[in-house]
Order: structure tokens, then sequence, then C-alpha cells
């Protein structure tokens, strides 16, 4: 039940992080403590002498500063940037999922894949004939990597990631629970009776620093590959359609919606709940604010809002008259009795 | 194949149930059926006189009903609140999910982890180092409870369940299939040439009596706690982003989104497919119509509807006049028209 | 490492296509390419000569065309119909997900279950008591087959397929990835303290030929069935709420929400992100675009779209007047300043 305890004394600290410590340097901390709160094993920064005093109220055991303050009744570590300073130790904090070294003994791997004595494979882990997984990549437990599968070097699938067939990922990139990349995509014809299965045989490929959160379904191509570019992040529960192509760097937040064999440009921003229809092209650098969404093309950058999505201040200009519907219905009301009997007393 | 068959004759409800049972007690029932349908070995509950025949001319088994329904062709148990027992059977019909006691052989739980010996641990489930399992929990196959991971007394994880890392799961709170807590939040900084990642080191702390539904996805804090109050109730496919708030007992209907770092009240009422923007803070007693969408926050309880959500009775008045606008185009056409000839008159 | 090569030379192809070979039939090809792309290893199709031009200029093996077309420098399959051909061509390169025959030596089958000799069991699969899985059935993977549940002939679930209790699957009917049938539906009666859970002890019936694709969830119903029929195709992240009814040959697009209790008809289509309340009843034959979204029932068929969802046509006349909502609000104003000038003229 005990394990090791992680952490670091303030003497240690000061100098991973180039700080100069002023106070007890043997004080040990374990983690980060957002500002204002905190343990005595929690580490803090303060930007202003405000969040300064509020650390000093909580029982954080110590707080990173700026230079120009002299003392306080916690132990510092004074830099010239604490908030970068600070995220240097957040760094420190991370703890990656235990995983151990090579493939774990009930993982079923076929003899026809590839796995780099470097990788790891977690229980329970199933890789299909064909797969190839490089060096340094991490498959953790109840990962599914699917026939013809590649993971390039470093690529991690934390618990319970599906790939069907044909799915690449790139280096670096970084899968979270629950999604499944590669299912078919959703395609039918009528054919009178009934809706007949259109084959979906395609791959996906997904570029170098990719992060795609929790539970994202992003389908296979029906023929040839549904394509996510080099540095692109992908938020939880959003859906990636059969042939959508994504440009580099673009950001997805959560629950975002891509129809079917929709191209979206490099530096696309797209807020939560937001989405796009099929066969749609969205430009290079358009932002969509959250909930937006179109049906149709976005040819130019801009800022985009509404159903369907508009120009950001044409959608406010819309809404504060939509507001004010009512009320114009009523001066709309008064000008007709107005005017009907000025029209009146002219006859 | 065959499995026993559990059930109940009408002479050992009638104990059960405390009713008055009329007509033959050797009747044996399984299940409950829905009122008007029915098997003879379902048991059902009339309201009304009209339910009753509807009941009577099924092949239901037997029928719950009121101390005034003297006779019937079906056995009948009489109560003086027929709903109020027929809810009663129906948590006799409750059949957990089938757990052996005990750690199933085929998990991996870690030395370093402690499982009370109440406690049942399904196949091929995974329980990483520093994880406490308290008495009577049941985790059930495929589950993933990670490091430094807590579930209180009586808590319940559903086949197919990820807690990340430092999640604490309160007493008899229960997560359904599929859900993910504690994946990383959505944090990226643009460097200039990239998002790079902030890193996310918090957890997640999720209160007592809560019930979270399937595939939905609570992500960890970026430092510090994403944090569940006590008998919150979320559905399905439902977003709660990094270092979100929500109050006590508060209840989110299946694919509503939360953006990071806001702040839900307690007796919070959400419907389905609504959502609430990045550092948004929501009132206590807030509901929100199903589809509403707030960008900003809403300080002031109330019934909140549409995108931008705003009150109920104003988002119905409104939609009563867009539904109008081509009318009232051609109103103020006219106008315009006759407007002009009143000036042309003028002249 | 290496797999089997699978792929036919164009002489196979020419024969099991019923094409006419025009070049060297001794080029071997593995998969399909899309129009205007693909490797020497490829097969692409050309319906016109500017499709021709473009896969003559591309680096594909070979091309499907019509009668019509005489030579080329790609070696041709020659056929009446090159799009249909090309799709009988998508069905040949459609590979299974690996699975061997029988029950996986990893999997853990209740001995009360029922698994035709036929029926192929992946590993880690969990099939409970009481279970009955028919022949030909394929269950991948961390499949969970809860007790009671059924499938029927030929059913398949791909990896990560959760069914929890009394769900019964129609012949030939896919459960992708990560899908989660039969869990707990979202019922809470407030009882003044708190939202106390009402029990959920129904089923889920899902008909013939039915497709649900991943990361959908199908809740129980409270007492009796959640109904599915036949032909119905789901997307991937759609939500169907307890007791809802889905009538045969019905699509549903992905990220579509149904509420508790809602009856949708036949050959209903709803695009994506679109939604109805609970209790809802919609027509058969009804569509309803993407982002559609209904709290009332729709009783006559129609193309529906918006929010509340109205007639097509009318959203689209009032989107078009809300667009010039500022320049109406300017035109009425212009019409109070002219008119309170003509009134003060009339004094």
């Amino acid at each position: 039940m005990e394990t090791e305890v992680r952490g670091w004394t303030l003497e240690e600290l000061a100098e991973l992080l180039e700080a100069e410590l002023v106070g007890r340097g043997d004080v040990f901390v374990t983690h980060a403590a957002p500002a204002g709160h905190g343990t005595p094993d929690a580490l803090t920064f303060a930007g202003s002498a405000k969040h300064l005093a509020a650390a000093e109220d909580s029982a954080v055991g110590a707080v990173i500063v700026s230079p120009d303050v002299e003392s306080s009744s916690k132990p510092l570590l004074r830099v010239s940037d604490p908030r970068r300073t600070f995220g240097k130790f957040l760094n420190l904090c991370i703890r990656p999922l235990p995983l151990q070294h090579g493939v774990h003994p009930s993982a079923v791997v076929d003899p026809r894949a590839h796995v780099s004595p470097t990788a790891s494979i977690g229980p329970f882990a199933v890789v299909e004939r064909g797969a190839f997984i490089d060096d340094d990549c991490r498959v953790h437990a109840f990962c599914y990597v699917g026939e013809g599968c590649r993971l390039d070097r470093g690529a991690m699938l934390y618990p319970h990631v599906v790939l069907y067939q044909d799915v690449h990922i790139g280096e670096r990139s970084i899968i979270h629970s629950g999604s499944i990349i590669g299912a078919d995509g959703f395609g039918y014809i009528w054919d009178g009776e009934r809706h007949a299965k259109v084959p979906q045989i395609g791959g996906v490929t997904i570029g170098p620093d990719v992060e795609i959160g929790s539970l994202t379904a992003v389908d296979r191509a029906t023929v040839g590959m549904t394509k996510i570019g080099a540095g692109v992040k992908l938020d939880n529960l959003v859906q990636v359609a059969h042939n959508v192509e994504i440009g580099e760097h673009t950001v997805l937040a959560s629950q975002t919606g891509l129809g079917g064999s929709s191209t979206i440009g490099r530096n696309v921003a797209m807020g939560g709940q937001s989405g796009v229809g099929d066969h749609t092209v969205v430009a290079d650098g358009v932002m969509m604010a959250g909930r937006a969404g179109s049906p149709s093309s976005i040819p130019a950058p801009g800022v985009y809002a509404g159903f369907p999505a508009q120009p950001l201040m044409d959608f406010h200009r819309q809404q504060v008259i939509i507001r004010k519907l009512p009320e114009l219905n009523k001066r709309l009301r008064e000008l007709e009795r107005r005017l009907a009997e000025l029209e009146k007393k002219e006859l």
C-alpha cells in the first residue's frame, strides 16, 4: 500500500529551478498547489503581493516569488519569472502512468508484429499481425493495436485505446483513453429496401506531436486515408468522420464534430460543441466560437459564431436586435397605428 | 447455459411487499412489466381502472392494485399505493452484474495497492501502486485503477472504467462503463511554432453518492483538483473539463459540456446537449433547458434557454417573433410604401 | 513482422470482376486507391477522360475504365460500369479484423453461457452466465457480454464493446468499439434531500442488420425494453436514452441525442449533432438537418432544421431576415423619423 514518496527539498529545488533560496532548505515538497491553496508539502507561486499574502495565509510549504520580495513567513524561492519557474516545477511533478519495460507477460502480441525492445506494452494489450511499434513507444493496458498499424518512435497510447487497422500514429503523438481510431466510416447507399453498407477499407494517418483526448472517434477513410496533420490537438468526445483532413496545428475543443470528407485548414481553432458539415472546406486560420456550426464551407479566415456560422461581429449585432425583437414588433405596430391615423386625416 | 431462475411466488411477494393477495398464491413471477405489457411470469401495476383493463387484456401474470379493486381475471396484490409498491418490486428485481468475491485470478493488482478483503475485483482489472480500494467496493472487468487513486467504501466501477491517477471516488458512488476520469486537461500555449503542452498534474475528487453515466470524460485539474460534489448525477457522453467544480446534487443530462475552470453551483440542472464556456460561473439552482449554451456566467437562478442562453420567457417571446419575421419584413415594406406615398402628397 | 501479402494479378481481377484486360496481366495490386492517387500496387477507377488523365499522371498500378477507352499508358480493366466494378473491388479489399476460430484461451467464459462452436471469442473477452452467442458470431478482444445477453447468428462486436445485461443483438448486426449497450437509464426522483435512483431493470433489443458506430451509448429501459428496429444505422457518439424506440431503417448521424422514452419512426434521418427531447414522437420519414433540435414531437414527415426545429423552408426564410436585422432596425428607425416629421407638419 505504501509507495515511495517522491519529492524534493527546497535546497534541491533551488538548484533544479535555478532559484535563490530564502529560508529553510530542508522543507520537503512533493507537489504543486494552485495559488492560495496547498498543504505543507506543496509548492506554489505568487505573481503579486496579493497572491503572496494569500499563500502566507494558507498552509502551503513554500512559495516561488520575484526578486523584489525580500522576506516572508514562508520559505521562498526567488526567480526572475515566478510563473515560468512554476511551469518548470509542474514539469518536474509529472508522473507518467506506471508501465514496466518490455512486453507485459499478459499481453497478446502476434509473432508477426514488430515491437521495439525499447517499447513498453502494458497488461492485457493486444498487438495484431503486421503491427509495427517503434522505439520508446508506450502502449498501456487494454490497448488494441490492429493489423498493419504503425506507432512511430515515442508514441503513447493510454489505457483502453483501439486502433482498428492501417492506422499510423506519428512520433511523440499521444492518444488518451477510450479513443477509437480507424473504425468504419458512416457510409450507406439506400438500395430501395435497406441501407447497404459501403465498404470502408481506408486507414488513418496521424502526424507527429498530435494529442487526442479521451473518447474521441476518428474513422478510417472509405478509400485512402483520413489525415490529421502534425501538431494537431483534439479534445475529448470529438467526432472526425471518414476521409476528413485536418491541417497542421489545428485545435478542436471538446464535443466538436467534423462531417465526412470535410477539409479543415492549418491553425484552425474550433470551440466546444462546434461542427462543420460533410464535404465542407474550412480555410487556414479560421476560428469558430464554441457552438458555432457551419453546414457549408468557410473560405476566408476570421472569427465565426452561431448557427449557421457567420462572422462574429455580424452574429453579435443580430443577437442584440433579436433580444429587442418584441420591442421592435411593438414599434412596428405603433408605426402602423400612427400611419393609419395620418392616412385617415389625409383623406 | 442454464442459469438459476430467480423469482417469487405471489405468496412470497405479498409478504415482502406487505400486500393483500387476491387469487392464486402459487403464480411465479420473475420480473416487472410496464403497464399493459408483460408475459405470464411478470408483475405489473395498475393505477386506474383503465390500466387494470389493459393489464387484464395482456398476458401479464399478476397486477398490483389499490384496495378499492375487488376482483379481476388476474391475481392481485392490493396495497395502499400501487405505484410506490411497484417501485419496491423494481428494487427486488435489480440483479447486480455478476462479480465474484475477492480478486479475480486474472486481475493484475500491484503489491503496493491496498484492496479491502470485502472488495471485489473482476477479471482483467488492473490496479496500480498506491491505489486504495475500500470495503465493499466493486471493480468490474477491464477497469484501470491508476496510481494513487482511492475508492471509498461501497464505490462501484462498471466494466471498462479508467481512472488515470490521483482520482478519489466517494462512498457509494457509481461510474458506468467507458467513462474516463482523470485524463489530461486540454491546455496548450502557442509558442510561436507549435502548441506546447501545459503540464497536467492535478487530480479529480468525486464526492459520495455520485453517479456518472457511460462514456463521460472528467479531466484532471492542471494543478489542484477537478471537483464533483456529493449527490451529483452525470448522464452519458458528458464533458467535464479540467479544474471544473460542480456543486452538490447538480444534474447534467447527456452530451452536456462544461468548459475548463467553470464553476457550476448546487442543485443546478442542465438539459441534454447544453453547455457552458470556460471560466463561467453558474449560480445555485439554475436550470438550463436542453440545448441551452452559455458562453458567459449565469449569476442568478432561473430557467434559461437558447444560445446564447437567456431567461426562458425571453427566449420564447423572441422565438414567436422570429417565426413571424418574414411577415414583419412585409409589414415594414408596406409601411415604407404607404409613407412614401403620403410624403409625395405632402409635397 | 512480415504478414503474407494479400493481392491479385490483373489477370485474376479481370476474371473476378468480369472485366476485359488491356495491357500486362501480371501487374500485382493489393488495394484500392481514390481517383488521381495511388501507388504501383493500387487499382483505381476513372469515370471520365479527365479522371483517366489524372490516373495516368499518378503512380497507380492500373485503372478500371468504361468500354470506350481504347488504350492508356496504364493497364486497364474495361467494364460497362466502372464505379460499380470499383465497388466490387472494394468488397474484395475488406480484411476482417483478425480473430481466431473458437474461444481464445485468455477469454473468461462462464460455464453457464452458451457459445456456438462456430462463433469466435477474442482475447480477454468476458462472457457471463446465461449469455447466448449463436453461430458465426464474432466477439472481439475486451468485449463484455453480460448476463442474459443474446447475440443472434452472425452478429459482430468489435474490440471493447460492453453489453450490460439482457441485451439482445439481432442477426448480422455490428457494434463498433467503445459502444456501451444496456447501462442504466438516467432516472432519479428528488426526495427532498437528494436524487434517489429509480431502479433500471429493463433491457435492450436490437434488430437484425443494425450497425452501431463507436462510442455510442444505448441505455437499458427502466422497465421493459429500449428498442432499435431492423436495419437502423447509428453513427459514433450517439446517445439513445432509456425506453427509446427507433423504427426500422432509421439513420442517426454522429453526436445525435435522443431523450428518454422518445419514439423515432421508420426511415427517419437525423443529421449530425441533432437531437429530440424526452417523450417526443417523431413521425416516419422525418428528416432533421444537422444541428436540428426538437424539444417537442414532430408529427408530420418533412425536412426540419434549426432549434427549435421547424420546416426547413421556414428556417431558411427566417435566417435570411435575421441576417438583415440590423438593416431592418435602421429602416424602422428611419420610418419613425420620417413619420414624426410628417406628423409635425400635420399639426
